[in-house]
């Protein structure tokens, strides 16, 4: 018996009988196509259409309904509307067929009616071990195997060049526009899936059981939304562990996107900026153009994420202004075009170049071969680089095999650091000689700058630091002592008491002057409703502004629980930060860190990671918020504790382990110099 | 007889008899392109080679000299090395031929040598009206009238589509490769020059040469430098009267790509900020794909910049993911796909379109024809939209006529507002159509949000506000008091004395407590020196700091010049900005604003703009510095006089008008509550 992933991979990718349940007699429609396009492209399994009445449809024996088909079967595409698929899904597994995918949507998305209906689906499936696709897939490709049980319009085409690439896209109009801008750059494609609104099957999943496949050497990903992100980190290590990048390029980078790509699907939308940081610790390569994505696989096939990223390049030129602009780009992209180190610079001048500077102008040199090949050979040498790009100018146009022919020579050398390639002009027989070689070719300098950055940013999976949960019970609802005594169980405790009455004298352990806030758990802006009082001086005012506090709240807050007073020392230090925990919808637990004060908000000064932390995350995400900056030693200003800081990010990210927490912040977190750490000056949590 | 601009215009891009200087007779040299190109691309006049030897070159009568050639030339085209440049260009303006064409680089560029030729060369041709295209440039080609007088590879081709949009572009490479990819988009140009390194004639005074053109109905730039401002600005304003976009690429959006751009060419960097302000202000449209520059013509030609830009778009799509995609990228790009408003939302319910939301996805109505354009129709009549963008998914591929019939039906029906269409397969044919039939057609979502975007930030030419230079004596070298004093002529003065020795009394219009500061026009950074005291309460006090300030700066800056003392009331406001005046390498004087203290170095959070400005702009200007956010009655928090600081703004911006200052700063800006305006913390001026 196979596990259960080889045999939904097998039904999934290599089905060898499928049933089309609702194909259409009339080959007009789009329920005919799915049987239309797996004959013409040669599918050489069965294909067995359920239809009601007719005896056959479009030349195949069909069959009445799913359970009059004899003998088993792989898999069910099941093209009916949706009130219909229900009664399907029921009789698909009640004959054991180990997949179907639906392509009506009107699902979870569409609201209750259709949540409650998907449920009952699930459970349906669950129980009969089917795994289901979609709804709202497009269904899936087989390029290799000739299998294209897919409605997209895409396989209209006449052939379709099978490649290594696998492609899974939430999208299922997407599959087609993929598949044909890569056709048209000769980029073929393995497998290529609709995971539509992955009511059961996520893309993340989907992909993980190609990672094994002898066909496939990258993986692409087309996403709007990251559903079961556990299935992209653990596809993305397994893909990683056998040298196979996977590429995704998700919506969301803009709120209207993200409001989109969402509202489109049901899911529910997380921060792009939280998406970001999950790719990069799941070691997935983002792209941000469409072109990218097409053109970072040559790229990344075959190679390792840099050990340590330079984030810089060699560049040579057959063209000035070209290079200047692909210079330029790269610039824009956070990516450095670096003059030769001692290594390239020697090497150049024993091979003849005149140089200087960022950009090796060969103009004059012009694009022999073997003078190409030298340049790159040279720039290959430099110790300080990702990379040797060679921006070709019109040669590319008229004299391919000569374009080309030094790049290949260059490659042929062996030299470990990686080659590419952007056309400046309009060269598509070079593009095609160097797709065909393997090299990576650019079309646009914005592709060119968004994939090798893309390359750049590459990263070995992280190791998730392994932590225990806090062991500190919090009420159901939480006032700000509550959040306090939990950081303080995480190991970031400040001194504060709790009055429970203005008459209750202060314990000796907190020196004025004092700040004053009234508790609550109801009460999320204190200020607001008279809530906090500043720089108390002694114990005859505390008690005074207590009283007055209390009516005063009372008065503006009539509804508000008060739990007591909250009395802490006024603090001050160098600086002020925002410390937050949040379970982000799509990524799961994240800890984030900013400026304190307005300049967060104002200039959206925050940084973020998936949380827990290591301490050198932690200090690698203090880097990043520039308004801390002048607390690492800026301008000869006094340096802050940062270390006492990172140890404050690594306590708050283990609240990831804290199922029941939702989020948590320390606002502001008040960081004091060098070995005298910092300070919670106030805080909330928020149950789950 | 003609005028200069005429004349100029006719010999470079309708010449009749063109000397070539330095013309090869070995086809396989770079020196005989010109020639092979002009015959080869049907130039009809005369090809008139000089070459010291031979008395025929690749079939024409070559002459030994410029001299020897009989009777008028309109052209030279000298290929010869820099050395040989001088004396032809002699020969050149003693023949009285109205322009030559230099390809040899190594002048200004190069170095003092270089520099020195360069300005013997521009003497002689000033002396006889001749006008230099070049150095280090490519030629021309004027496509309708066949005259191909470039040594750019990309004349290689059989046939080049002739068309109506001229392009100017200081890098010569650039040009072929423009030429080659508007070719394979079936996008034709009219007139294409290199003007290289722009030791005479620059790309703005070229470009201005073809405003006037018939065969022109737009000029597109390819930019690495900007020389001679005032022409760009002449040239889009001439441009702006009769309706013809200019747009605009510009090298040095990151500072590598600033870098190389310059030291390419010999000039000198500015900030892409204000080059960026500079377009703006000129009413050119900036691009800032490559794909972008050839796309955005389609869509800005025959328009006019939108009176009142939404920065908002109409989208309706046959593809949920291509539209969402498209709407990510636009909104990346700072333009809000906007859901329809009540009329577009009544005219697609009176179409029967189900909608809601920002994309109206009719994947389900299909891409009939008459759908498409029922769709499109019904988002053009949107009040708050700037155009009507389509996104067409797999019919683009295999259904052409279609795809492209509904957006030509919704063109005929002759609404105003700009429609476009992102086409999101590979669909070169859908692209051909749309192309020919004049309607912008996009082939990457990045390129579509680029020229959509270009597209709602261009703007009428506008009105540069007449001022006339402040009177006031400047010394060379202005302490803080000098420079005080030229701002409080400006109208923007703050209350300070000036002690000559540390016993002078304080004038009594200066109330304690008061800072005290070292004057010094040889002291940038006073702090540094011990020479700032804040703080200061009562005249004691005031003479004894001044003393130990004095014996201090004189020990740890003693080759400094001391001028005095500086005393200012000290003055607390709810917020601070910088306020500097510049003159930009490229684009000349502006002026910056920018949150004061630190956040503006840390957060690079400063606007500029072309000086003067107006209050109104000074107003927009304001609204961009995130930093003054809180000061405009944000949160609640107390508003600052806002309305002080935008004169204030003006006020500095007026130093345009002074040609003797090179830079000014007031440093910090203290703004104070709304009516009681601003204060002069710091400030300094450079003459120039």
């Amino acid at each position: 018996m196979t596990d259960p992933a080889t045999r939904l991979r097998n039904a999934l990718f290599y089905p060898k009988r499928i049933a089309l349940v609702g194909a259409s007699a009339d080959p007009a429609r789009l329920t005919a196509r799915a049987q239309l396009y797996l004959r013409k492209h040669g599918f050489a399994g069965d294909i067995l259409p359920v239809h009601p009445r007719e005896k056959t449809v479009l030349g195949e024996t069909a069959y009445p309904t799913i359970t009059d088909i004899p003998g088993a079967v792989d898999f069910a595409y099941i093209l009916l509307n949706t009130p219909q698929v229900e009664g399907v899904v029921n009789a698909v597994a009640a004959k054991g067929i180990p997949a179907a995918c639906v392509l009506a949507d009107g699902f979870a998305e569409a609201g209750d009616e259709g949540r409650a209906l998907q449920e009952r689906l699930l459970a349906t499936a669950r129980a009969a071990n089917l795994r289901i696709l979609g709804p709202n897939s497009m269904g899936i490709i087989t390029l290799n195997a000739r299998i294209a049980c897919s409605v997209n319009a895409a396989l209209e085409a006449e052939s379709l060049p099978a490649g290594r690439i696998a492609l899974v896209s939430q999208s299922g109009s997407m599959m087609g526009a993929i598949m044909s801008r890569g056709a048209a750059r000769g980029m073929g494609f393995s497998h290529i899936v609709g995971t539509g609104n992955e009511a059961d099957l996520s893309a993340g999943e989907v992909a993980g059981l190609l990672v094994d496949d002898p066909d496939v050497d990258a993986i692409l990903l087309f996403l709007e939304a990251i559903r079961e992100p556990q299935h992209f980190a653990d596809l993305a290590r397994r893909a990683h562990a056998v040298g196979k990048p996977v590429i995704a390029y998700k919506l969301g980078r803009s709120p209207y996107g993200a409001e989109l790509a969402t509202s489109h699907t049901g899911a529910l939308a997380g921060s792009d900026a939280a998406a970001e940081a999950f790719f990069r610790a799941c070691g997935i390569a983002r792209v941000t153009t469409l072109e990218g994505l097409l053109e970072a696989p040559a790229l990344l096939v075959g190679r390792r994420p840099p050990a340590r990223a330079h984030r810089a390049v060699g560049v040579m030129t057959t063209t000035g202004g070209g290079g200047a602009m692909a210079v330029d780009c790269l610039g824009v992209a956070g990516i450095e075009a670096r003059a030769p180190d001692q290594a390239a610079s020697d090497a150049l001048d024993a091979a003849g170049f005149a140089h200087h500077g960022r950009l090796l102008d060969v103009t004059l040199a012009g694009t022999k071969p073997d003078r190409v090949a030298a340049a790159l050979g040279a720039l290959q040498q430099a110790g300080d680089t990702d990379l040797a790009l060679s921006v070709i100018g019109s040669s590319a146009q008229f004299r391919p095999q000569d374009s080309v022919a030094g790049i290949l020579r260059a490659r042929d050398a062996g030299h470990a650091k990686p080659l590419a390639a952007f056309l400046v002009p309009q060269a598509e027989q070079s593009l095609r000689l160097l797709t065909e070689a393997g090299i990576p070719a650019f079309r646009t300098p914005e592709s060119c700058a968004d994939a090798i950055r893309a390359f750049c940013d590459w990263t070995t999976p992280r190791a998730v630091p392994a932590i225990a949960p806090v062991a500190h019970a919090l009420p159901d609802r939480p006032d700000e002592a509550d959040a306090r005594r939990l950081f303080a169980a995480l190991g970031l405790g400040s001194r504060f008491a709790v009055l429970r009455n203005p008459q209750d004298p202060l314990p000796a352990n907190i020196p004025f002057p004092v700040a004053l806030k009234i508790l609550s758990p109801d009460l999320a802006h204190k200020t607001e409703v008279g809530g906090v009082k500043l720089g108390i001086a002694n114990a005859d005012a505390l008690r005074e502004e207590a009283a007055a506090m209390q009516g005063r709240v009372r008065r503006m807050a009539p509804e508000a629980t008060l739990t007591g007073f909250l009395v802490q020392p006024m603090a001050k230090g160098l600086g002020e930060a925002i410390l937050g925990f949040r379970r982000d919808p799509e990524v799961g637990p994240i800890v984030l860190l900013g400026t304190g004060g307005i300049a967060a908000e104002v200039f959206r000064d925050v940084t973020l990671r998936l949380a827990p932390v290591t301490e050198e995350e932690a200090m690698a995400m203090i880097g990043e918020v520039k308004g801390l900056k002048p607390l690492a030693g800026w301008r000869g200003l006094p340096r802050g504790d940062l270390k006492a800081l990172a140890q404050a990010v690594v306590a708050a990210s283990c609240l990831a382990a804290r199922e029941d927490i939702a989020e948590a912040e320390i606002n502001p977190l008040i960081i004091h110099p060098e070995g005298e750490g910092v300070t919670v000056a106030d805080a909330w949590v928020v149950r789950r």
